[in-house]
């Protein structure tokens, strides 16, 4: 077996013009001591402190260089804020979007020295990761170059319902256009092993279908019959538990009330509809298919109300306890 | 003003092999005496003394028709069923099928005569209704046909989200091809003006995105900003209280929360996947747009329980209601 990394977690600032850095320490502060010493934050350290004052967390923070630390203080991997460009809260900038870069990095080569099990990313701002040169779509696409994979998958997590994309960020006539049954089959994969590494031995997964009724025999459309039933039929024949297409208005229904333990949507609203509706606070974004494992916030920056210290950690006390379950099963 | 209609409202048998006669018993059986005096029955009127057997429902019936009726009894346009075809319970027939169709077919008499004002429907069953040479989509294409209406509209409603849809039973792919200023317009109208009906003085209506987050600026197609926004313009320098697009992962959860009084879905699933989610058996199926006014439940025939004495009435009880508030606001 390998060696356990010396940190479950390692937590992102985000953009420290937002929320990030005062959720975290607000989350941070919530933790037992033990979870506390397993637990990586990454970005500046001064700023974490200013958040610790302003939420008054009462944190002590340290170098994760510094030689044993200090008892009792939370272990930062520093990323210096730049000297001469000042970050004003609630604002776009490329230093705030490059901090917020080279955060995501730092935790990316945490994990790959084994120095942490799990990223957990605080929000971004895509405008000042943009301005900052780094032109990603956002966590998702800059983790897979970072880690120079090929495909990811975006699994919405919550008690009640979890639901993995076969597409996302793409206009709805796309994800339509690009549906393959490789690509559903690729999707049920990654949410199979996912589940596996959970410690489900057989997750029973469902697969939505796309049109109205599945398409009612062909009548409302051919998708559901041409691309998803020969996933479906190709995946019961490796002898996986899955089930579908099953018509999307009843699907989502039918697991939130326990009958399976995971629906691959067709595409972003489908299956971001159902989990804002009924976990809008708890959901968790969690990556699949990359070589590092990490959970997200599923909120942004929240500029409007960022550095008031007002802003709820909820949502990323969600993220970090999925990350710890995977990090305990890693 | 015109005369009020001796009844209410007009409640039609559906499919009787299935569940539609015993919940018709149990729902009226729960109505006062006085809702009971004005609520018209439409079918066999043997198979619905069966079904009051069946449900212990302890309901007398007469036929509308016989002069001044019998005190206390249920009134029943009696539609016969075919003495040389006897209909099997859970099993599709052509003979049940043309039943079903001529139920709906004397309701809408019913009400173009003044006798009724609102139309409640109980299941059929499609392949049964085409059996006979009906060839209708439903209950929906029926009653546009019937009455010679040219366009039609679904509206999803239930206490905590309501939602009407731009196009409901096509391929989603067509969906989006045939998206329109116009119907989107027309859509909007229809949902208006029903809800003023309903008492509501400004409605304040919502209208989802159709892309991920909008298409977020055209990045993820273009439907958003050249069809929705143009349509809600118009709408709203028609001085009503329209905001859209609203992205369609938030739209429905916030209109839960009670900041709209409707949501118009773009296409099928992104209306009926909130619904089935958040109010799976209190759902009302409601047609705006025809010259009748006319509700509905929102599930099928249920076949395998049907004539069982088991089938639940909650969500007929909730079209019955809904049908009462339309009729006394009409």
């Amino acid at each position: 077996m390998n060696k356990t990394p010396p940190y479950d977690i390692a937590i992102t600032m985000g953009d420290p013009a937002g929320i990030g850095p005062e959720i975290i320490c607000r989350a941070v502060a919530k933790m037992t001591a033990k979870e506390q010493s397993r637990c990586l934050l990454i970005g500046d350290i001064n700023t974490f402190a200013d958040a610790s004052v302003l939420t008054n967390s009462q944190l002590e923070f340290c170098d994760v260089g510094s030689v044993d630390g200090q008892a009792g203080a939370i272990a930062v991997a520093n990323i210096p804020a730049p000297a001469d460009q000042p970050i004003a809260a609630g604002q776009i900038s490329a230093a705030a979007g490059d901090m917020a870069f080279r955060c995501v990095k730092e935790a990316v080569r945490q994990v790959q020295t084994k120095q942490a099990s799990v990223i957990v990313t605080a929000p971004l701002n895509k405008a000042a990761l943009h301005a900052a040169g780094h032109l990603y779509d956002g966590h998702t696409g800059m983790l897979a170059a970072l880690t120079k994979a090929e495909s990811s998958f975006m699994l919405l997590a919550s008690e009640k319902l979890s639901t993995l994309h076969v597409s996302t960020h793409v206009a709805l006539k796309e994800a339509i256009a690009r549906m393959t049954p490789q690509r559903i089959i690729a999707t049920v994969l990654a949410g199979h092993a996912h589940l596996r590494k959970l410690g489900l031995d057989e997750p029973n997964i469902a697969v939505a279908g796309l049109n109205p009724h599945c398409g009612e025999g062909g009548i409302f459309g051919s998708e559901d019959e041409e691309i998803i039933v020969p996933a479906v039929t190709e995946l019961q024949s490796q002898g996986l538990k899955v089930t579908g297409p099953i018509s999307a208005d009843t699907v989502f229904y039918r697991a939130s009330q326990g009958e399976f333990d995971l629906v691959i949507a067709q595409y972003h609203d489908q299956g971001h509809i159902p989990m804002k509706l009924i976990a809008f606070e708890t959901t968790v974004n969690v990556s699949l298919g990359l070589p590092v494992q990490r959970t997200s916030v599923d909120h942004g920056t929240a500029f409007d109300i960022a550095w008031k210290g007002i802003a709820d950690a909820t949502n990323l006390g969600e993220a970090i306890a999925y990350a710890r379950r995977l990090a305990s099963h890693t």
